[in-house]
């Protein structure tokens, strides 16, 4: 007999060789039901797996995370054995479990394509059906090596070099299809009641350019078929909000391989889009009393020396030329501050002029690997708006509220302020590579930071380690459509830069002394702004910010004039109106219109060009019938002066 | 006797030994009052050289450049000898003559100022009064060097081991100063009618930074006075129209030694500036039917090998990374025109739709050496008001009419369109390294080039080597407050990167073929413009150009609370009021609005407040009197809607 202590501290005394099931089924029939694997002392084992002697045990059930891993896994050898019945030469590469699925590589000699999956999953699940009992088999590496090359398995006999001597060599069988894999896997088939597999991409074998490159089919499963059909219409929404699809088909952006990752270029729909923004954001900050500026990006490295962002920020840089080699060494920046302080410190400032605002729509540049580049979200470039106030200190808390106005000002109008939450981001006393060495600093500004959330009532979360290398942040927080977190807005307290440029200004006693700086930008990142547009909206955008608001068509081409006076005289009130003169039925220009989320069609027959009217329709479909061109040129103005 | 062959092509017999002086008096007196040098054989020397064998002989008389370089040179040497007078233990290093004047290098124990000169000049007008005779004595290295020894004159030691062996060592003397010099030099300081000393600089001794900075004193010189008085009537003009200064002063741009040369800041009154003009031409062209973009500024190189550029442009373009040592080297961009040709190329497009045009506000960046820096106009990072038109090859001649049309309309909203004119600049066929190889293509591009400026009546100079490598252009010439010229505004016709780019349309036939481009600006940089507006205006830019347009000041700190109304009211229609609210006196108020070039003061006292009016006045201090307020704004409104 054998002790084994259980997960709630109690001690159960079994025969040796027991197995985990056997443990199970002496606790509870309802526990070895849902029993999929067990951990002993640690380590996952299949619930197959026999006790030999005293040991920790913590019994796996279904609803266990690391159930769900297991179960994937024994997926990716369904899906496996599948490919082996239907593509018999098929040699198989990896096949492991990943976050939220999982996948297996493939050597096809037959290509695969998207449209074959439904019946490799008909084979699947035929397998499933077949429930062939799952079997562990240890073997010597010599027999593991004969198995091998009787199948052909080249990639496996790679992958079995790479197992150290010593360790344990298993295959895992079930039916004809047996695989080299240290397990665990599923007690039976029978746990996984839904599964589909969800793409095919290209994956070098072993990770490496140099070998060859396999076909890798990706999948997911459940052990519940409602939680297929949830997870399924996440997908449906993500793709019709994903901006990195839709951004694409409404003209937004383009990205091209020679230009390079994360480097999007901005097309006449998504140039227009940044027109706007950018003009509304810099005539509000004019509104609030902010001055702009246009700097430039590159600088000196002696800048970045002074700034601090040469010790604490040099890899996030571009940097161009070698220290040592060349005269000039340049970088392209990653922030405005330093530029804006520049032209702070152009002249004396006396305590009655204070707070300076500055203002910049700002290109800014920084060093990300290529591997992390997505669509408008994740690039090497892109513009902020981004602001610097230097202040008194004793004006800071009544800053901070008015910068939270506007940025709550400016969310609310882009109505994208559903679905935010605000961060606290403080420092880590531990990375001094990351953060200036100033505890007291630290210490006080961000005792300022959490006064000021508490008094504003804003709702936080803490978050250590997240704060600027120069001071702490509040940061406006959301999730994207794929559910990442994500920081759009941050706003940022800086009691160092002050003193790294010797930024003054003379007090009420005729004293040079300190400001207090204040960093923030407007709506972040003009690029990520027009990502989260296109996911809130699915790129139907509100007619104020819509690239083109009005498409302009006759039934027939009979009323070609009218409709392109139409479209001049809304153009001349400032209205985005474009004509549509092509020579194709009323219903076709409508559908095509609306695939293209222009928030409005006039249309115009020979009734309205005789009574001197428009018919209006929107997008969605609702006819707003008919009347004047004035009318409805003065509801359009009125919906954008609104920010509808 | 010796044979000597003038320029008019006769020969004189004349004594051997004679002077050239003495052949002057011989030919006639009046020559021989004006000469001032000869050339022999091709070589300057002074007049009183003498002839040796037969040569050719051109008298060098005042009116000749050559005439004004000696004599530039001569007073190098007076300011030399004035200096020694006035500071003993000064040492000298070079004094050259320069373009449109001269200099010395000096080592000096007593620092000159700008306040010292006029006591220099006063000792130079001494030195010419005194009208020592100038000698030429060629002496041996070794009599050299024991000359210079005992003055001395460490730099001059320097300089004459610099001589080679076997050339003549020569000095010059007038009164009691000696130097070191190869000449010529005038024959009698009588020719110096007006000279001034310009500035003081420091410069290293060899142009080596290794070396010791030596104090460098400029001057100009001339054979009139009233040449003089022009200079200085033009350096006044000049100073009142230099962007480098005048755009400083109002708060249009700063410069940083640690941003580095040619990288200008934008301070609020140039960024705005720069916002009005930006958005002014994104409007015009939108109005045209050209559709905005918004590309990036770093690419791989990948893109610039497709274009053409890293082969005829590389040196031009700042390069991120090494070829042979990193896996992505990037450029920075130099032009838009690959970006937008990649957008082009997102979709399929029919003669239907042709021509395509594409605008972009775009920053440039080009690697220029930072010696040629210089203000707003030598810069190595600028913003293009940048054009792209994909077109068939039949719509050519009428889309450069419309080009033509577009950018003479800017020109005349910005009163910038008289001094310029057109330069049709055309390939080098002998500099295969500038220009793509492609001699029919040139001839051809060139040829319908000629064609549009002749049917466009436009009056034109022709450039050889000016082109850009991929095509001709037509580009607007200016010339700066400097008297240099500048090329403002380029159009450019391109029978080359469709090709490199795989450009496309498809024809009547339903046959691909490949479009023609043309490049152009609208109004040239942003900054350049900016430049040319201060020099244009003095800084005193239209009402519709200035970044403050109205200020509005009160007689009294009574009338605070209504100057704050009236500007808020003003800014509330759109127009770029700030109040002025200091506890000043009036009279200062308006003073210093009028220095800083503001269009329009507004000024209410007690009256103006009870009766609800204001009273406004120009910074030309033109009285327009009481009005309402009303009238007021709409007055401004209706001159910036005509660009007055």
């Amino acid at each position: 007999m054998i002790n084994i202590s259980l997960k709630d501290g109690s001690v159960i005394e079994v025969a040796k060789d027991s197995s985990i099931l056997d443990i199970a089924k002496k606790i509870s029939e309802g526990l070895a039901r849902v029993a999929v694997a067990g951990e002993v002392n640690g380590k996952l084992v299949d619930l197959s797996y026999k006790l030999t002697e005293d040991a920790r045990l913590n019994i796996i059930t279904a609803k266990d995370d690391r159930a769900r891993e297991i179960m994937r896994h024994t997926t990716s050898h369904v899906l496996a054995n599948a490919i082996k019945r239907l593509y018999p030469s098929a040699r198989l590469g990896a096949g492991p479990a990943i976050d939220g699925g999982f996948y297996y590589d493939f050597d096809l000699t037959t290509p695969i394509k998207i449209e074959d999956l439904p019946k490799i999953e008909a084979e699947m699940a035929r397998i499933i059906k077949e429930n062939a009992p799952i079997e562990r088999k240890e073997v010597s590496r010599a027999e593991a090596t004969r198995i091998l090359n009787a199948g052909n398995e080249t990639y496996k006999i790679e992958i079995l070099a790479k197992i150290p001597r010593g360790e344990k060599i298993s295959f895992y069988k079930m039916g004809e299809f047996m695989d080299l894999c240290v397990g665990p896997h599923l007690p039976s088939l029978d746990f996984i009641k839904a599964f589909k597999l969800t793409k095919i991409t290209g994956a070098y074998f072993g990770n490496n350019a140099k070998n060859k490159m396999l076909t890798r089919i990706y999948g997911v499963c459940f052990d519940k078929k409602s939680e297929l059909e949830e997870y399924l219409k996440e997908q449906e929404e993500i793709k019709q909000r994903d901006h990195n699809k839709i951004g694409r088909e409404l003209g937004i952006f383009t990205t091209s391989d020679i230009v390079g990752q994360g480097l999007p270029l901005l097309m006449p729909n998504g140039a227009k889009l940044f027109q706007i923004l950018s003009r509304f954001v810099e005539d509000e900050c004019e509104r609030r009393g902010y001055e702009l500026t246009k700097t430039c990006s590159l600088a000196k490295k002696d800048l970045y020396e002074v700034s601090g962002h040469w010790d604490h920020y040099k890899d996030g840089m571009f940097v161009l030329g070698n220290e040592l080699l060349d005269e000039e060494v340049f970088a392209l920046r990653p922030m405005t501050c330093p530029f804006q302080f520049l032209i702070y410190k152009t002249e004396m400032h006396s305590y009655r002029d204070l707070p300076q605002k500055y203002y910049e729509t700002s290109k800014l540049l920084r060093k990300e690997s290529s591997g992390e580049m997505h669509g408008l979200t994740r690039v090497r470039e892109f513009t902020l708006s981004d602001a610097h106030i230097i202040a008194r200190p004793d004006q800071v808390k009544k800053i901070f509220k008015e910068v939270i106005d506007l940025i709550t000002f400016c969310m609310k109008a882009l109505k994208i302020d559903k679905n935010v939450w605000f961060r606290f981001s403080k420092w880590d006393p531990n990375n001094k590579e990351k953060y200036i060495d100033n505890p007291a600093g630290w210490e006080s500004s961000q005792k300022q930071i959490r006064e000021i959330l508490i008094e504003n009532e804003m709702e936080f979360v803490e978050a250590d380690g997240e704060a600027a290398f120069y001071g702490p942040k509040i940061d406006i927080q959301t999730r994207n459509v794929h559910g990442k977190e994500d920081t759009i807005i941050t706003m940022q307290l800086d009691f160092m830069l002050a003193d790294n440029f010797d930024l003054t200004y003379i007090d009420e006693n005729g004293k040079k002394v300190r400001p207090v700086i204040i960093h923030h930008s407007v709506i972040g990142s003009f690029e990520r702004t027009i990502a989260s547009l296109i996911e809130a909206y699915k790129g139907a955008f509100p007619l104020w910010l819509a690239p083109r608001q009005v498409v302009v068509m006759g039934i027939t081409n009979a009323q070609d004039e009218y409709v392109e006076k139409i479209t001049t005289e809304l153009k001349k009130q400032g209205i985005r109106a474009i004509s549509d003169l092509r020579n194709e039925k009323i219903g076709l220009k409508i559908r095509e219109a609306t695939l293209e989320k222009i928030p409005y069609q006039v249309i115009v027959g020979e009734k309205e060009h005789i009574a001197n009217l428009i018919t209006a329709r929107t997008r969605e479909g609702v006819d707003e019938g008919q009347m004047t061109l004035e009318q409805f040129a003065l509801n359009v103005k009125t919906k954008c002066a609104n920010f509808e």
